[in-house]
């Protein structure tokens, strides 16, 4: 296998695992940036994450052209992945995700902050982006490359980024990373708001540990455990 | 396969995807207008929608009569459809729901409003109807034409209305937009408590942003990547 | 088959029923009185409701005694059973249930009341049974006569009794009425305590839909639509 | 079957177990002491527990040494095992989790006390261990065998003890009472949260409940109706 297959076989791994975790439903994407062509991305046509197979990934350039197969109907959101690889060099992979349990943050004034020691790729406060500021109304869909670039300054130098009415969008320095952290973007999301309605302070990860795992996921990330226990949940085989 | 064919198809289909996704349990259903009779609407036989199958689907006046097999048990609730399409030509499909995630905003004052780019087909604010206001202590069922018209003059020119201590219906232009309606009121439903049990402001869409999405809606009505997927959580094929 | 064959087989599907609509979980049982011995009653021997088949089902005397295949085990708890049907010659079928959504009305001051008609049964509010009121300190559980016919009182005239600390029992009509009685205590509970947060006043149902649906429930005690379900989701096919 | 590949059979069920009921992910593991030498201990090799086989299952010394297949990858966190094992002779089986029902109760001043019969393992109050209160900033990882001496000081005389930002770690008499232990600490942490939510006093378990429930655990430490039950959902048959 080619090392362009072995990422594709990948992706559609991770497509799988992000729609049996429920990180994505009918909507929302994962790519990958191409490992020889650092200025194209890997990602599906326009399908539902659980259905996507090697067959449905494309290539596009930056700003969104179909490189491949160009009669496919690409996802309108496509901008949300190239503007991140643009404007950020250590960025090898992109999840966008409207997972319900993250959805509150991005709507209301408390913010999401890590609180398990698996979420810490959130950094110390999760920044919240709203279209509306800089575009008005629209449809909430990140449509344009202009869009995808606002959004891409709203992730700033951190890793997670709530997209106020419509979700999140998380980056990873490796494909696995990626779904590591929107896996527990939710389950962080979860037990936070869990916690805050009983009332009282809440203890978060202090800024030192945040470090300290962001530095431990950089060394360790394969995340050989888990990809086999998420991709057998997803009824897939483990890429090796 | 005939154009009536494959509308019934479609709506076996509707009824297993609404059951798979939570929005339909033992009891709620699921219509469609007729094709070619404007003045008659498809619904099942008095059966639980997951095992809904084409031989189920009867034909029905406005007023409930059943026109076809009529010796099969109906409905009791089937007004709530009939009423909905006399009063509204721009209908199709009509859903009648006891989701658990929507019915606490039937019951207390706080309205139930949008704050999620899929729900938009909610309108600024869902209207609840309260069975007793014009018909006293009942047993809360839609039975009669008249308790149908009466519903239907609660859901006004909107898409969803709550009814108190019952459930919702959600009407759409197409039987797929009436299925994207009703499975993402219950995402938004979940979405709003979670962020409003959070404390503090709540930031619903805009006005401009509801009426761009509805907008939007109209034209993308097959909603294919979406239904693809639902159809096939639910073990259906979906239809081309 | 024999009389006694199909309501043992009805037994059955009722125990794989009230397992996978989350009723009942490792412990927890349900039982039928004897249909020409009023002074039996039918339950399985100790297992778990999900494993339940017609040869676990054992006859027992009011007071606990086994009366078939003597050296099986059986539950500790039968008494909440017996003492039930000693109480009230109206009721024909027992559920004991652990589920997690009815657990806390039992162990705070708010009362457990309908907000959905399909949960009419419980009337217009649930009493709490608390074993320590007049047995002190004990394992919680209902280990005598004398303990169950204490529940029993505590039930009164009712269909639902909670039992603090650890779970709800249930009384029917037939067996199939209180099927639908747990599986909606269990889905009006997570509405109540939704609704509840959302803040501000409850609407709850009146004393007048709950004599009307419980007057509707009396004449429609097959629930064939729902039973049909719930038999096909528990992998059973439903009796006739 | 000798009696070690018996408690091998057994370690690989109680793993499956506690994946299939939610008590562990990806990461979390369960451990038993070796029957025969009471220094060392039997673990899975670095492994998803779902996907644990009686071939992954290596011994360890208490200080965390493996004593077979020195070439496997073990878990960071064996220390937790080694070090509870070492501090109780009473202690046969440990697990660590990381269930997000429980995880709330680390990161806020509520205490998780028992409101339910069956979590009375829980004792009292649940301790909270900090590792930042002896170790400062570090990945929250019990890394060594001196962060799991004092974690299992932070154990105490107890069953449970809760880490903060982390999950909990769980201590049985037998491996089946750790496994019904961490099921039920999960039961009661989400109905504790309910409960605390709808506001006014809650009823804990009184002291005395506790010590008679403990007692009875002690005696029926096979818990054979909930093991049958466990093992049949996730899909294993249970160990005579």
């Amino acid at each position: 296998m080619s090392e362009l297959d072995g990422i594709i076989r990948d992706l559609v791994i991770a497509n799988r695992i992000l729609a049996h975790e429920g990180v994505l439903d009918a909507y929302g994407h994962v790519s990958v940036r191409h490992p020889s062509h650092p200025d194209r991305y890997l990602l599906s046509r326009s399908r539902s994450p659980e259905l996507v197979g090697p067959h449905d990934i494309l290539e596009f350039s930056l700003e969104g052209d179909a490189l491949t197969r160009k009669h496919d109907t690409p996802y309108t959101e496509r901008h949300i992945h190239g503007a991140v690889y643009e404007s950020r060099a250590d960025i090898h992979a992109v999840v966008h995700s409207h997972a319900p349990d993250v959805l509150p943050f991005g709507i209301v004034k408390t913010p999401l902050r890590p609180v398990v020691h698996v979420a810490s790729a959130m950094g110390g406060k999760v920044p919240v982006w709203d279209i509306r500021e800089r575009f008005g109304d629209t449809d909430l869909l990140v449509s344009t490359i202009e869009q995808g670039r606002d959004l891409a300054r709203g992730l700033g130098e951190g890793y997670v980024v709530l997209m106020r009415g419509h979700g999140f969008s998380a980056a990873g320095r490796t494909l696995r990373e990626v779904v590591k952290t929107s896996v527990y973007v939710r389950l962080n999301a979860r037990v936070l708001m869990d916690a805050l309605r009983l009332g009282g302070e809440v203890q978060y990860l202090s800024q030192g540990e945040i470090d300290i795992r962001l530095a431990l996921d950089a060394k360790s990330a394969r995340f050989d455990r888990a990809w086999e226990y998420w991709s057998a949940r997803a009824g897939m085989r483990a890429s090796e």
